[in-house]
C-alpha cells in the first residue's frame, strides 16, 4: 500500500539538498560573505511552507506505484518535489517585490529584512538555478532527464505568462474594473497557479517512473488542471467567506483590488446599479467600502453560486476520474487525493 | 575563408526569432494586451546593444570551419548568439533595478519607462525564458542540445554568483573599503562578466559543430577568462582614463563606490595617508571628492600599471594562443580575433 509522507521526513531531505547546493556554490571558491548569504536563502525561503505541492510527488509516486517506497525511490522523488519548492520559491520572493507585499508565510517578505532590498531579485534567480544544479546532480542519468527540464522550463514560462497577466490585469494602484473578466481570470488562474501547484508534481511522479507518454500527461492535464482551477476559486471565496480563525489570516481580496473569483461573478450578475457600487467601492483601502462590497456579495447570492459550481465541478472531476484507464500505469487514486484534500475544505 | 557578420545581418535573424516566441506565446491564448506586452519587451530589451557577444557566435564558427557560413549554418548559429543577448538583456533589465541605475544604452531603464515599474522583474524573467524556447524549437535535434541547456545553466549560475558578490561588495549606499581586494575584484568580474561574455559564445560554437570536448573546451576557457579579465579591467581604466568622446559616457565608477581595478590597486599601493584620502573622498556624489581621487590615482601611476598589467596580460595569451593544438578542431584565429579586437582600445 502506498504511504503518505510526514512533513517532517521531507524536510529532512532539504537539509541534504541544501548541502549539495552549498558544495556547489563552494566549488566556484564564492566567498565566505556570499556563501553565508547564499546559505540563508537557500534555507529560509523554501522552507515555511505547508510543502503540499512538494510532498505530492513522493506521494504520487508511492500511489502510483502502490507500495511505500525505498529510501532511494523516496529521497529522489522528494527531490524532485524540493524541485518545485524552489520554483515556488524563486516565484514568490520575486512576486512579493512587484505586489509590494509585507509578509510571507508570517514573516516580513525577504526583501524587506534588514539589508536584504533588491539583491531579493538576485536572490530569486539563484533559487531557480537551484532546480537545475539539482537535476543534474541527481537525474543526469535519469532516461527522462530532458524531460524533466523541459518541463521545468515550461511549467516556468506558463507561470510567468500568468503573473504577467496577473500584474497587468489588477494593478494595486489603479482600480478599472473593465479590466476583469472571467476569460482574464481563467488565464490567470490556470497559467499562475494550476500548472506549477497540480500538474507539475504529477507529471514530475509520471516522469520519474517513466510512466509518462503523451496520453497519461495528457489525461493528468485534463483533470488536473480544472482542479486547480476549481482549487484557487476555492480560495478566493474562502477570503471573503472563509472564517479567519480556519484560513489563518482576514482576507484582503476586495482591498487589494484583486482580480478574484468573486468579483468576477458580481461584474457577470451586475445589473447597472450594482455595477456602479462595484465601481465606486471596489479596490479601495476602506473598510466602509469593503463592507459594502462584501454587502453586495451577499446580495448577489455568491455564497450558494460558488457551491453550485463546486458541486458541478466536483462531480465532473469524479466522472474524469472514474473514466480513467489504469493499464496506462495512471492511478485513479492520485487524483481522488486530490481532490478530497480539496472538497468543502473550509482552510 | 571566414567571413564577419554585419550587425544588420545579426538584427534580421532576430526578427525571424521574435515571430518564433509570439508565436509560441500565441499559442498559450495569452491575452492581447499581454502579447503586445511581450512583444515590446523582447523588441526593447535585447536590441539596441552593440551585439559583440551574439555576433561573435557565428564568427566563431566560421573560423572554425574556416569558410563563410551557409544560410542555415549562419541563421541557427546566429541564434544561438541571439540567445547570449537574451541572456544578458535578463541580466541587464533586472540589474538596472538592482543598481538603481537610472539609463541604459542611452535611454531610461526599462523599468523606469512609464507604466513598467516593478512588472520589469517579470519580464526579465520571461527574457530568461526565451533562451530555452528557442533551444528547443531550433536544436531540440542537435546532438548537443543537452550540452547547450547546461552551458546555458551553468552561465547563469555563474553570473548570478558574480552578481551577488558585486552587491554585497560595492552597495552603493555604503560605502566600505574594507569589503574591496583583489581577490573579491577578480571573482566579481570573471563570473559576472568574463563567463557570459566570452566563454559562452565560443563554447556554443564548439557545441553546434560538435567539436566541443572537455579539453577544447577547457582550453577555450582558459584562454578567454584572462581574456575577459583583462577585458573589464581595461573597462575600468577607460572609466577613469579614456576620453569621453571614445567611450561615449563620462565615467562614473569613483562616484557609484564601483569595486573597481583602480580603486583595488590603489588600495595595494597606498601609504596609510593615501589610504585615508581614499577612504573619505570615494563613492560619493560630489566633483570635487571625485577629483581627489582622480588626483591620487595619477599620483599613484596607475595609467603606467595599467598599461604595464596590458602588456605582459597580452603577452601571455599569445602565448596561449600560440600553443594551442588546432588538430582538435580549434582555431588560433578565434582567439587572436578577440585579443586584436580588446588590445590597446580606446573605447
Amino acid at each position: 500500500m502506498a504511504k503518505q509522507t510526514t512533513i517532517k521526513e521531507f524536510e529532512a531531505v532539504y537539509e541534504k539538498l541544501q548541502e549539495t547546493l552549498l558544495d556547489h556554490a563552494k566549488s566556484y571558491k564564492l566567498p565566505r560573505t556570499e556563501l553565508e548569504w547564499y546559505k540563508q536563502n537557500i534555507r529560509e525561503n523554501p522552507m515555511g511552507g505547508k510543502c503540499n505541492r512538494g510532498m505530492s510527488v513522493p506521494d504520487s509516486v508511492s500511489l502510483l506505484l502502490g507500495r511505500p517506497l525505498t529510501e532511494d525511490e523516496y529521497f529522489k522523488s522528494a527531490t524532485l518535489g524540493w524541485m518545485t519548492e524552489l520554483l515556488q520559491a524563486f516565484f514568490l520572493v520575486s512576486d512579493d517585490i512587484m505586489d509590494g507585499s509585507l509578509t510571507r508565510r508570517g514573516q516580513p517578505c525577504w526583501y524587506l529584512k534588514p539589508g536584504v532590498g533588491m539583491v531579493a531579485i538576485n536572490d530569486a534567480f539563484l533559487l531557480e538555478s537551484a532546480i537545475y544544479t539539482l537535476l543534474k546532480k541527481y537525474f543526469r542519468d535519469h532516461p527522462a532527464y530532458v524531460d524533466l527540464i523541459e518541463l521545468f522550463h515550461e511549467t516556468t514560462y506558463q507561470t510567468e505568462l500568468g503573473q504577467l497577466c496577473d500584474l497587468l490585469t489588477a494593478p494595486e494602484d489603479k482600480v478599472n474594473l473593465d479590466n476583469f473578466s472571467m476569460e482574464k481570470y481563467q488565464f490567470i488562474v490556470i497559467y499562475k497557479t494550476a500548472y506549477y501547484s497540480f500538474y507539475l508534481p504529477v507529471a514530475l511522479a509520471l516522469h520519474f517512473l517513466n510512466l509518462a507518454t503523451p496520453e497519461t500527461l495528457k489525461q493528468a492535464e485534463n483533470i488536473l488542471i480544472p482542479l486547480g482551477e476549481y482549487f484557487q476559486i476555492q480560495d478566493d471565496f474562502l477570503d471573503n467567506f472563509g472564517l479567519p480563525e480556519h484560513i489563518g489570516k482576514i482576507g484582503t481580496d476586495i482591498k487589494d483590488n484583486k482580480c478574484s473569483w468573486l468579483v468576477n461573478q458580481a461584474l457577470e450578475l451586475a445589473t447597472p446599479e450594482q455595477r456602479q457600487i462595484l465601481e465606486q467601492n471596489y479596490g479601495q483601502k476602506d473598510d466602509a467600502k469593503e463592507a459594502t462590497v462584501k454587502t453586495l456579495y451577499d446580495d448577489m447570492g455568491l455564497k450558494k453560486r460558488f457551491e453550485d459550481f463546486e458541486e458541478k465541478r466536483a462531480g465532473e472531476l469524479r466522472a474524469m476520474i472514474d473514466q480513467i484507464d489504469e493499464s496506462t500505469g495512471l492511478k485513479k487514486d492520485i487524483f481522488e487525493v486530490f481532490l478530497s484534500k480539496i472538497y468543502k475544505r473550509s482552510k
